[in-house]
């Protein structure tokens, strides 16, 4: 019997996780009905698509990711940091006629005053930090990277790169497509993206390395082929880099990032990260579903862990 | 009579100028004839569909830009920095069978051995250098602008910036474009740019910083129509402050800059470098013109202007 349903329900897909008394992922569904993809606000009719044959399950739902934007579902406002699990869970919001309850994402603002959101990525620190005490500097990669300074269960700030977008729509868009071979996005990196990461672990500025990627190829230093992944490379690096100065400010070193994540992306962050001397520790890859069971127990929409497995049991 | 018909023809336009004996420009024509617009190698006919009337006319004529790249009439292959005037006239390339003569681009490499390239700009820079002891930071804006350091004539070394086009595929495909009203890109700056340019001239990180346009407009402290004219005013913020410090190095205390072009994307940059509290000299629009004058005349192409001026009046 399951005790939870927890939604990752982002923009473009949504994954479902089943959980049993004890916490732990008995089954997952996905669909590629993230909240851009739902017309009209037709959100329960994409979430009974998502769920299929649990949509009958009685147990409580609860969601994280973009499913509590203005576009989502319902409105979850977000959360101001420095955020503990406390305050996720007193931002929860009810979808009225549902069993569902979608959890907040998290504002900032960085040293600029400019403000800085998360929403999905709060809970799956939340998954990712098992022990309570723990100082530790995270890592998400993703179309909008987030890079997160956690101190005792507390997400103390975190700081946004577009690093995923701009590599997509700058080989998709830019002259660098003219002279790229298309790249899959999970594809293997190659030599070409350690020599990416040996520049973008220097210093410089982005719309200049950019053009470098054009230059390389054009003078025969750089194939086609490898244009995507010297891109790829060079464009992590410099954010790991300009990451870790930001962590320094936060009064951590730097010297050991904990990678949330399972896809391919978070190889190639680790594979940067080893070639910048940085300790990486992989987390676990169902992040989401361990933040969003957490938020759960300590809101009471299931019972906690302890009491349970006797309860699921029954 | 014209003494020189002189081209500035590049990806996606081309201009030409009339030049009189003294090397004063008497006449214009420009068309969307550029390199990447001209299919099958029939450059000619483009030349003569540009030049309209004046394709009879016997003066010489030459051309800068990205007619002499490879994806051009005839390859000319670059010239290697430091590069003075005579180096450029090496390199010229005559196309057979025709009056036109083609100047060759500027290579170097960068602090980190990533090339750089220019063709057109190293015209552009020998017309706006009148006086030939000058010791110079030139900036020219564009889709992939270039800063040069410029001494006695000698172009010592630049730098490339793809800012204009990430300006345009990320407001044009990126999530910042959802969100952003569409702008004009010769409209004037407002109050939205001079906010964007405080943020470029500080510190950070473009992956960072780009995405702090859309959070800005998400927490409704930047109107739609303006995300535009944010996101420009920081890139080219951000330019400015890297090309300042990288003119440093070469030892030039970036104080004081000559801007090179004459549209709205000069407006723009004339208007970041006040608010930085840099000197700004404006070359006259006529800089590509200028300088094919002055190539043409030291190659012998023409007579120099002094002799001319006799004998344009014969």
């Amino acid at each position: 019997m399951n005790a939870l349903i927890a939604i990752d329900w982002g923009t473009t897909a949504a994954r479902a996780y089943a959980l049993d008394g004890a916490g732990t992922v008995t089954g997952t569904r996905s669909a590629p009905l993230g909240v851009q993809n739902v017309q009209d606000g037709r959100f329960a009719e994409a979430l009974a698509a998502l769920l299929g044959d649990w949509h009958d399950d009685p147990a409580p739902r609860i969601a994280c990711g973009m499913i509590g934007s203005r576009q989502g579902w319902i409105e979850a406002p977000y959360v101001a940091c420095p955020a503990q699990l406390p305050d996720l869970v007193a931002g929860l919001v009810h979808v009225p006629g549902s069993r569902l309850t979608i959890v907040p994402g998290v504002r900032t603002r960085d040293a600029y005053d400019v403000p800085d959101v998360m929403r999905g990525e709060e809970t799956q620190i939340a998954g990712a930090i098992a022990a309570r005490d723990e100082r530790v500097l995270c890592a998400l990669p993703g179309t909008h990277s987030k890079w997160a300074c956690v101190d005792a269960g507390r997400l103390v700030d975190f700081l946004s790169f577009m690093t995923g977008e701009m590599w997509g729509v700058l080989l998709k868009h830019s002259i660098l497509g003219r002279l790229a071979a298309p790249a899959a996005e999970g594809s293997e990196p190659g030599p070409a993206f350690g020599s990416g990461v040996a520049r973008g672990l220097g210093p410089g500025n982005l719309a200049h390395d950019v053009f470098g990627a054009r230059t390389l190829a054009l003078m025969g230093e750089l194939a086609a082929e490898d244009v995507a992944d010297w891109l790829s490379g060079m464009m992590i690096a410099r954010e790991i880099r300009n990451a870790g100065t930001w962590a320094h400010r936060h009064g951590y070193d730097g010297a050991r990032v904990r990678l949330v994540g399972a896809d391919a992306l978070v190889a190639r962050y680790a594979a940067a990260m080893h070639q910048a001397d940085i300790a990486v520790e992989v987390a676990g890859s169902n992040a989401a579903a361990q933040g969003l069971w957490r938020i759960a127990t300590l809101a009471g929409i299931v019972s906690s862990p302890t009491k349970s497995s006797g309860a699921s049991s029954a």
